[in-house]
């Protein structure tokens, strides 16, 4: 069985009782940590799970599944994911293998808080939102901006957006990519500092479209 | 201090392990139970739990809420909420008492799954939902159409919709208010036999807008 374990967004006693058995029982536990991160380390989840955890990264996830999967058919993995596994990130791909595979493995969901639930603690009433809606990061070729045109329509209805900024955790950068070598990653970047919305530009259009500047 | 904590979806083991030991401390132990409903009933909670329950009905929340508070200020209660405390029944008029009372009660919440993110496990992507849509049982006299109105709103930007269907758990009838028997209350009605959507309504608007009949 593959257990997509959802651990909430804070630390490591956000686990439900439920994710914590079977944490603690399963053969391999995998923390998939390249789509969010939590705000303990590693270390300090292991140290309280009780057991070792394997990092899975994006190369991991895409191009050795059947590593993650080995023996699933009859042991129990676990695949650790912040917040909640059918919130963000699906991990389609790894459960579809699971149902294609032979013989198939059977997989199972624990679900956990999200923030697009937890962004409730800010008094807006979630039922008051529209989509949810990405920002990626620019690069100096690529600034995409199809973010706005969700948050305008969802303007338009008069709903919230929770607009959720992109991080780069580890990941292989363009050039790496391009010249094969996926085992060169950039180094992590910090969150905020790196965030380079073009403020110039969304200031234009809002002002444009809502203000009548 | 006032802890609202989310119970997740199912059962007694999806409290998270943070939920749990505040839990096991708390000088009173809540439940609310008349917005949703779990699928344990209420003394398979306390026996795993190893506490008490106290069942805070609606009318215990609105009209007996300095009963609830009663200590707060100094002890830990503990108000349980089905899924996430900041999802659908949010109990600001609680966390307003809290913050307005003298001395004043300080609150936290710890967030948990709620179907709002769990419809995920349908393979649907969240980022394709629009607003949340509430529809609430129909009487004689009040068929609200609202709802209709929001799910074409989702539709129109190519958006689901995850459509809440109202529940009645131990509420007092109209009837029951008018005569001020707020203490009479209807027996709990089964959810799906009772739930009175005109069907014939909705069809007749979703041929004409959508299929064009």
């Amino acid at each position: 069985m593959l257990y997509l374990i959802g651990l909430g967004l804070a630390d490591e006693r956000d686990i439900t009782v439920k994710g914590l058995e079977i944490v603690k029982k399963a053969e391999r536990v995998y923390l998939e940590a390249y789509t969010a991160i939590l705000l303990v380390d590693k270390e300090q989840l292991e140290s309280y799970y009780g057991r070792p955890i394997i990092i899975a990264d994006r190369e991991m996830v895409e191009s050795a599944s059947d590593d993650i999967l080995a023996g699933a058919d009859t042991a129990d993995i676990a695949f650790l994911v912040v917040g909640d596994p059918f919130s963000a990130t699906t991990h389609t791909d790894l459960l579809l293998r699971c149902r294609t595979s032979t013989p198939p493995i059977p997989t199972r969901a624990i679900p956990n808080a999200s923030i697009l639930t937890a962004v409730g603690a800010t008094g807006l009433q979630l039922y008051a939102f529209g989509q949810t809606v990405s920002m990626v990061f620019f690069t100096d070729n690529w600034k995409p901006s199809s973010y706005y045109d969700r948050i305008r329509e969802n303007a338009s209805l008069g709903l919230h957006t929770l607009l959720l900024l992109d991080i780069k955790v580890r990941e292989p950068s363009l050039e790496a990519l391009a010249r094969g070598r996926r085992r060169t990653h950039d180094m992590e970047r910090e969150f905020i500092r790196e965030f380079a919305v073009d403020r110039d530009v969304f200031d234009r259009v809002w002002k444009r479209d809502y203000e009548g500047k």
